[in-house]
């Protein structure tokens, strides 16, 4: 099976949501004792989650996996960032040792954090919990041309999917995608831009921290890869945008969204890189977004245009700008509580309580 | 000890936080390989953790404790909701089986539910994790005069911290007040509006779902009650506003908060109704209020208004207007998440990552 093969096969899996059960939780919801409507956006995910089990109310989604796709990025030659290229590999040694914030908000969580490296521009040591899937030793620098080849990123796409298939093979009832790759919000932004038709100076951040001028030179960077890729154009499929100016991780996370899609099991998704890799999904198979939770708001201003482009609604606005999967990771127990609420309150009927007069 | 005495001895035992711990958080905080500032919000609780706990890192403040204070209003009878007045009783009992949203929120974070009736319109069957502190059957109506005395919202005050200090000594590492009481947000309206100065119009709320006849009719009753008690005046003490115009609940939260903060352990708000109570608390002891988490923003107007005169920054924004502790249990984890970071991820010294050029 080609990669391309591979694509069109997870693709051909999802299904619609269970509109009879997401009906069922709603009305389910309206029966419980509380007013109606009183659980704000929580209702809105208890009747997502049914819809997505097939089945009302659906399981609580615990255990959560977290997957943190670690790759890294030719843009990093234009000094888009003052971090330097190594510290990708640095910082998947960190998550495999345990001392990463995401591992500290998975344990609070009680998820297992996973790190799956499809594109470090180095050799890594094999590790538990690593999973070697490299595809290239980092992309090529997207402000002179394409970052990848069409068959890298459906590669990276399929790889995406396996990695959540294996992971609910495994035992995860909720899935977090995660990032890693110094200068990836820089093809965020690329991505962002070419999927929503805005201006790159509206969805260029400062990421893990730039000055003024830094920042205005990131955004002609972004500006002069969307150019050099003849970006944006409705007439350049998704899966060829992620390849001109995306990241091996983005494209990973967008398989490991359609993966999710596929195994009728909710996504998590993180800030502006799971977003843009969402926009990637979106793209190539609508219907997976029906799928995905949007964790968190983060700091990055791609990120705001990217939830509003989806129609997602994030669960936690923190102003935190760190990804690795954290701001999802955080929103774990917030999702589980809506599905719990489904399971164990009382109805009027049943607790004896009288209802509005 | 009378009742004034109790309440004079527990602000008496509240120290400032610890500013050397905090410094050392804020220090620590910076060391942590993350950019600075990429956790947000998340960061600052951290470090007021530490100087609530006085030591740095913080203890990760887990197990939570919620006491759903829970009590009767005289304004009632006002028609100013459209509930009937035995659902408090009623939901007194749902809280007790298990069966409230409170309890499917507390299932998931692992925390306890106790519930203190210091003002419930009936006698309750003794029940476990029911604590019988009743200090009225409800209170008068607040739209005609007075609510309560001056000693009976002592007593509330001086059980309100009694709890705390019970809980803590049971093994609560965190509390978080909850709140039973049909018609309480009309009361707490009054409370937001005589410590706010806004006008009633712009700090009163549906609550649990009224209609726009009902809304209007439920201003004017505040601005009549407030007007009844000569409210707002700033000569009026907190103790005596909160008698004048507030609920048993009001006052036992308020005095719940200064238990938490004579212990040294943080306090989650919930809502209107914990924020009106921190209002009063923060009357009494302003430095309680450094003790205090706001847990989540209301839909209620008069929450916002709550927590900007407080300078809390809510960690939960999903629209909820339920009551009960909810939306403080919701931020349990989110809370836990920003303190075990302190102790579980490492610096970049000790991860060997590079940091910014």
């Amino acid at each position: 099976m080609t990669p391309a093969e591979a694509v069109a096969r997870i693709v051909a899996a999802i299904d619609p949501l269970d509109e009879a059960a997401a009906r069922a939780a709603r009305e389910h919801q309206d029966r419980l004792t509380k007013p109606r409507g009183a659980l704000g956006s929580l209702e809105d995910v208890a009747v997502r989650l049914a819809g997505i089990a097939g089945t009302c109310p659906a399981p609580i989604p615990h255990p959560a996996a977290v997957a943190v796709f670690a790759a890294d990025h030719g843009v990093h030659a234009q000094g888009v960032t003052p971090w330097p290229q190594e510290v990708t590999a640095q910082m998947v040694a960190n998550f495999l040792a345990g001392g990463a914030v995401v591992n500290a908000f998975a344990n609070q969580a009680g998820a297992t954090v996973t790190v799956v490296d499809v594109g470090v521009a180095a050799d890594l040591p094999p590790t538990p919990r690593l999973v070697n899937r490299k595809i290239a030793y980092g992309t090529a620098d997207l402000s002179q041309g394409p970052a990848m080849t069409r068959e890298q990123a459906e590669r990276a796409i399929a790889t995406g999917a396996e990695i959540a298939a294996d992971l609910v093979r495994y035992g995860a009832r909720c899935l977090i995608a995660g990032d890693m790759g110094i200068a990836n919000t820089t093809a965020s932004a690329a991505l962002v831009s070419a999927f929503t038709g805005r201006d790159p100076e509206l969805v260029t951040g400062r990421g893990a921290g730039i000055d003024d001028a830094t920042l205005r030179h990131k955004i002609e960077v972004v500006r002069r890869g969307l150019e050099a890729n003849g970006l944006p154009s409705e007439e350049v499929p998704a899966i060829e945008v992620v390849a001109r100016v995306g990241g091996l991780e983005h494209a990973a996370i967008a398989g490991f969204i359609l993966g999710a899609a596929a195994a009728r099991v909710p996504v998590i998704l993180d800030g502006v890189i799971a977003g843009a890799g969402a926009l990637v999904a979106a793209g190539i198979a609508p219907r997976a977004i029906d799928y995905c939770l949007a964790g968190h708001r983060s700091a990055e201003p791609g990120h705001a245009a990217t939830l509003e482009h989806l129609g997602l609604r994030p669960l936690v606005d923190l102003e935190l700008r760190l990804g690795e999967g954290t701001g999802a990771v955080l929103a774990h127990p917030l999702v589980c509580a809506a599905a719990r609420v489904m399971h164990e309150v009382a109805t009027f009927d049943s607790a004896g309580v009288s209802e509005k007069e």
